[in-house]
């Protein structure tokens, strides 16, 4: 089947987060979506590789905060493509622990939501964890949330290999063939590598393809890995 | 907590459909989403009541059709807010029999998919479908989906009872005051109900006011129900 039809499928961007001891993490979640009314009820599909799914099994804890439509690149960025495993993405974000102890973004948040668990389902590679709202407020009624569209079409935002909407197509994209001379973007951030520039703040001197950067480089911008990158539509 | 927080969720507008003996059915659905990608796999959050869950609790397989943004208000005022118990819902749409036995509606449909049940997760008053990816296409690559956001904001329209997402409030919104000269406009298909006219061709004479029609009165052109009108803004 065309696999475009799965890019039909609406989402919102969220970032998740829960607590382990005295651990924070959360990460960029577009598979959250209310289940029950009465009561208030979510469901998030939690990748079992993410490091914030053995927080929410060991806590039973999550907060959702919904993203703006301009949320800043740094935020994607870092909850979405660093992993709390060696990182602490709250750093330099705002932030308030809620009542359920998990932390709850603040920063380009329209709305934020905490849950306690009351169902873990396994699903395969994801875990669907089920949550009452215990708390919750909004914090900007005026903006638009963002969207996985806006951010995939509008933002050429790819999807992380952990995303239940991963799609290999677009590991595929990124192996298309390129020239030395080619620019490559940051799909996270926007960020240009220019091989003429090089990257001399990290070490990589004026010069050097994208294909020739060491696969621990990352966007200087937002942290995203080189496999987040494109090549420059001319 | 202020409950405008969940409207920045964001959804899709959706008609799942199933099969029983040789009864179709389908309702308009805003929690469809992919919980894993390999294997495709999505999840369907729905009302106990709905006469389709009966049906997919039965048959174990249902099909996904993703509304454009412009779809059809009788398609809205059909599978939305309809019964299927004492309606053919598809007679008079476009619909195909998929591999699964599943109906498949056609109109103003951008991509669908057909699932068959892997799991079935008890969540209260709605049940949570999880359901394999059997087949599936793309109809309609140019046209943007149906979102919950457009739906209720550019169309005005309400959630109906069953969905995941109803909110009480909403209901309160119908209870306003009014005055035997409002005007009432249908919130699924826009029809509005003028009281100086009244509905004549279904024993409605001119001069009743919108508050004296009989609660079975139905819209006469998508058959939403009383309930589904509100007074219109001047």
């Amino acid at each position: 089947m065309n696999i475009e039809a799965y890019f039909k499928i609406s989402y919102g961007l969220y970032v998740v987060s829960s607590v382990m001891d005295d651990k924070l993490n959360g990460y960029v979640s577009n598979t959250v979506f209310q289940v029950t009314a009465e009561p208030a009820r979510f469901a998030i599909a939690c990748s079992k590789n993410n490091y914030t799914a053995e927080m929410i099994q060991h806590s039973r804890v999550f907060s959702i905060s919904v993203l703006k439509k301009e949320t800043r690149p740094d935020i994607l960025g870092t909850f979405g493509y660093k992993s709390g495993r060696n990182t602490d993405k709250f750093s330099g974000f705002n932030f308030k622990k809620g009542t359920t102890g998990a932390p709850v973004l603040l920063d380009d948040t329209l709305a934020w939501f905490e849950c306690k668990v009351v169902q873990m389902v396994d699903t395969g590679t994801h875990f669907l964890f089920i949550g009452d709202v215990a708390d919750g407020d909004l914090l900007n009624a005026s903006d638009e949330p963002l969207t996985y569209a806006y951010y995939r079409e509008v933002k050429k935002g790819k999807t992380p290999k952990n995303a239940p909407t991963y799609m290999d197509t677009e590991k595929m994209k990124e192996q298309a063939n390129s020239t030395p001379s080619d620019k490559y973007n940051c799909t996270v951030c926007g960020y240009v590598y220019d091989p003429a520039r090089g990257d001399p703040d990290h070490g990589i001197p004026a010069g050097t393809p994208f294909e020739d950067l060491p696969e621990t480089w990352t966007c200087p911008v937002c942290g995203a890995e080189k496999i987040d990158f494109a090549i420059q539509e001319t």
